[in-house]
């Protein structure tokens, strides 16, 4: 179903079917959209853009149907619909029968009743993530014009871990200069050290999962509600909207499990004036509400579950155990494909929660 | 703002205002309640039962105002009243000044331009996590008709680790014996440890933090949906509603991050003509929908921030730093207290999904 | 189920229960509340005021528990609880089984499955429209500081029928005046003849039906959506929440059904540079939308259902057809009583939409 | 913003922009879709039928995106893309700046910061209606399921007036005959008059308004809530989101006022051991509740602002009085068209509320 309040964002599609895309309702009229900037942020998602991702090519051109003129949005919903183009005319009917191990097929033909689009995942694709990013581009233009940047990187892939975020001095141009590069890392020594483990996984028919961590700055103190709308309530919603995404933390998150009131406690003090915390362990969020600091959290993604060696699973047409191998096209990794989707939920859930 | 579509729950009330309570909608008609139960569920959270916890004493009993005739719901709103008793009259005006360093006084002053009740807390306090039990024990009842039971046990106390749910094979009878212990954990032996860990904490007017595992037994597959609604989003969404929450895992959690897919897919078998996994490092959820294993999610609880050590902070009115020594009762370690509010938080996201 | 996205609002409790009462969400913070108004609204609206409504007396104090300290709205949940006093403690049992006709019982007791609790219309009765006053109250104080101003009028009582608002001259001093009147009524001639109407049919052990005409004053353009958010549907959705509301028309309603455009359309001018309409035949609403012009709406109030003579109707226990006569207290008109119910729903429409 | 909590209904679109749809979530998964009857049902509604309507020449093929597959549900959300072909490319301008008396410019301009597409009305234009049909064939083919027929015919235009439907016995085979006739009324003598009216508008460069009385028959007792998710608040709310809509009522609607309780009151009596009215005075709700009686309620629809004639309004760019005269296009009276309009909402409100 559809989410938000203020803002209400609907994705709709299956990764076989005619299109997928999205509508956005609740936008703010006057906003100018850089187009170019939506489809380079599209483009960080896309598959077939190296050899460390599937070899799917979709060029993920989104089609605006409504809610643009002459550039600007103009407060009524806006509808993007997206064309699904390298779709294998194979027969998938295998999936019907025989599920997944790790992936919805099981849990998702029950919820339907067998009536689900089985084709390459149907509804829960990975490949639902590319209206999210759509929308998410939208909502990080909306942002910008209130000053907030979100940005992520990879902070680990299998037991390779990259530097963290400063939680109190990260700011818009660190999290810039991760947009320029292939992978987004913050300490570029351990780019060779993570793609070896995307191509050593690949190669042996296996696939690795990793962590992306967060970061919008330049948000104000105030967003967010006390309990049910809390900031990481809505953070949390969407991230676990996002396929393979496992858990997530906020600030030291599992850290605070381990320490004591008097280390973990954010100490105020004033920066020219203004009210800063000397530490961020609360990751910029106390009482659900943002402190004015840099919101930090990260997100643990799983390894995808399609892998082409053979696995045991069961035939639920005739209720008896098999052996399945997936055949096609699959992710080694989508970590790196998935920074820009965590970015985009972030951007989403500020937008909702915005006053 | 409240929770939920199907179910509609709201909780209001200050800590030291004339009362806390909650108004549950959606329930279904026809529900025998057991107060006795509830009772029961409520006195679990409440404070001053032993010297692990707040001294300050409150009965914690919920007037039901509706929704309940002859001993059944009505289907109709049920409101429930707790009134606020063991309120102390001290001035409380130093908090309206002084942000308390790790809690929500500074964020929650900008959010709502200094009107909060910032009496103990206000609507921040963990008090008003009572209404919050209060509806998770009806929650419980419902979902007992439909053969689920929920249950959590302490999993982490600072640095004394308990065991943890087999995620397999935990069903309803082990998460019964749980109830019965003073301090809820698996491993007996580990009861003393967790006990010094707080009571060393509470000598030296410090606090701890810990982690509580959570899991939903007797739950049919089919339950949640894809991305917006998923099973994960609902419960993570109200997780984070309950303050000093920072982190939540479901099944293996982080451990996904530097696993291969291999290894982390659980693949499927038959158990009785049944269709199960042989492992549930998913914790029962795929695509956001369960799978019919048990639903198993891990939370970070943050030690409390109220110490009775003097800390660093800000003075709002005059836009000073200062020095802060919170008097008044504290807790010095909540997570005792919250099993039973993750409990009920797991209770009211599946009865949400139900379908 | 609980009302709205920007503010929520529930309503809870039974005729014959503990307490009723309501939960209002998402109210800004710093508005201070006048509580003699609000003690005035509820007793418009109260029974027992005169022998034209029933004789059940109660006072309709609302217990607020929350969400106001120190005489302003916190912006956190605003509870009130209002108390049920003078519940007569006879036999309501036949209500279980001989259906009200023109009542809710059968629809109700189907709807819950015969859990609900019959006692004088248990959730369904009109007593219910207490606490939507309440919020009404709350929601017009919001909206007096926006400088806006919600009054109504009875436009008719059975044959009777008072003068219209003028649609393009209605203002605040205008609404303020009905305020002072027991029947408030626009042309006061019209009061013996609405008095003899309503007591005629309270000799005669019946009763009389209405209508309300509703006025929003100061209301600036531009508030509303288009489509489902739309300033009408919200209207109509609240108003047809109110017990025996079983029509509405907006501006000049059923009249534009038979009128051309060239007469129905409202031309623009300038009055004094600001933007106008020269009629106002669309009640101040065209798109969804207010135009800036008094918002104008008129609701049909039934004839109260509960009359003391024999009815035909059946005994759902035995499924035999029956007679029924209702003993206890009635409205032999509830139209005077539900003015100031017509013009909380308008206020919470408004404070709803407000941007 | 979009419609519903159990169903999720967004409509996207401007009249001159690229395409117009919808995405329908939450429908129930396993139902055949029936693809001659949705075209039948768009057809219509669709402009250019005949010369009672605008010259505008629409195909309103709705493409389905998703949510369909092998023709049935999916259960996952449903989008459809409807083109917008017969856009004329002239020079709408003047309605940026010149404010259509009657239409939404003016009101939608302010709402929008005149950042809304203005051509051809844009977002707020009636061909928004044609997404709205579809979800509404949609939602009929769901509710045939559950032996529930929507109907309605055109019950007035100008001063001609239509039999009305026969409140206790119209049935599904009344409803279906309605659907064969060009001008879907009950008394075939009335469709001269009816045309001559629209005609006479026509050539006199008017419009004409008129009502629309709906049926909805097979439904069972105990569909819809007390308060705000009320049966008649959940159609009211959806028919004041159709263009306009100015009115509505239930039963016996305007009629109330005058009654009455000794006769507006529906005894019960069996028939055949069912409850049964003898009248259908409420219109098959009580307490907002279907009562098992045809539910029954009348729109009023005013007549289309667009005429041809020159009218009196302001230049809000230049903030001065100026006349305007319509150009392009017009429906003489729309109606007819409205007619499957106004049974897509009642579909749509009776699955929202289907339990």
């Amino acid at each position: 179903m559809s989410f938000g309040k203020n803002i209400s964002i609907s994705i709709f599609g299956e990764s076989h079917g005619n299109g997928i895309g999205t509508v956005i309702e609740g936008l703010p009229s006057g906003i100018k959209l850089d187009m170019d900037e939506i489809a380079q942020e599209m483009k960080r998602r896309a598959p077939g853009q190296n050899k460390l991702s599937t070899t799917r090519k979709e060029a993920d051109s989104a089609q605006i149907q409504s809610g643009v003129f002459e550039g600007y949005t103009t407060g009524t919903p806006l509808a993007a619909v997206i064309a699904n183009n390298d779709t294998h005319s194979k027969d998938y009917s295998i999936l019907k029968t025989h599920m997944r191990p790790g992936h919805a097929d099981y849990a998702g033909s029950v919820r339907y009743s067998g009536f689900n689009d089985y084709r390459g995942g149907g509804h829960f694709s990975g490949r639902l993530t590319a209206p999210l990013v759509f929308a998410g581009a939208i909502a990080k233009q909306v942002l910008k014009s209130y000053g907030v940047t979100v940005g992520a990187h990879i902070s680990q892939i299998e037991h390779v871990r990259d530097a963290n975020f400063d939680p109190v001095n990260v700011d818009a141009t660190r999290l810039h200069k991760l947009l320029a590069k292939e992978l987004p890392v913050i300490d570029d020594t351990k780019i060779d050290a993570i793609k070896e483990a995307i191509l050593n996984a690949k190669n042996e028919c296996d696939s690795v999962g990793g962590k992306i961590e967060c970061a919008i700055v330049g948000l104000k103190a105030g967003i967010g509600n006390p309990f049910f709308d809390s900031l990481e309530s809505t953070i949390a919603h969407l991230a676990f909207s996002v396929p393979a995404v496992k858990a997530i933390s906020f600030g030291i998150g599992e850290q605070f499990a381990h320490l004591r009131g008097t280390v973990a406690n954010d100490s105020y003090h004033l920066v020219d004036n203004n009210i800063k915390t000397k530490t961020n362990n609360n990751g910029g969020i106390t009482g659900g509400i943002s402190t004015g600091m840099p919101v930090i959290f990260e997100t643990v993604i799983k390894p995808t579950p399609s892998i082409s060696q053979q696995q045991q699973t069961v035939n639920i047409k005739d209720n008896i155990e098999t052996t399945l191998k997936i055949e096609g096209r699959h992710d080694p990794c989508i970590v790196q494909r998935a920074v820009v989707v965590i970015e985009a939920i972030a951007a989403i859930a500020v937008l909702e929660l915005w006053r």
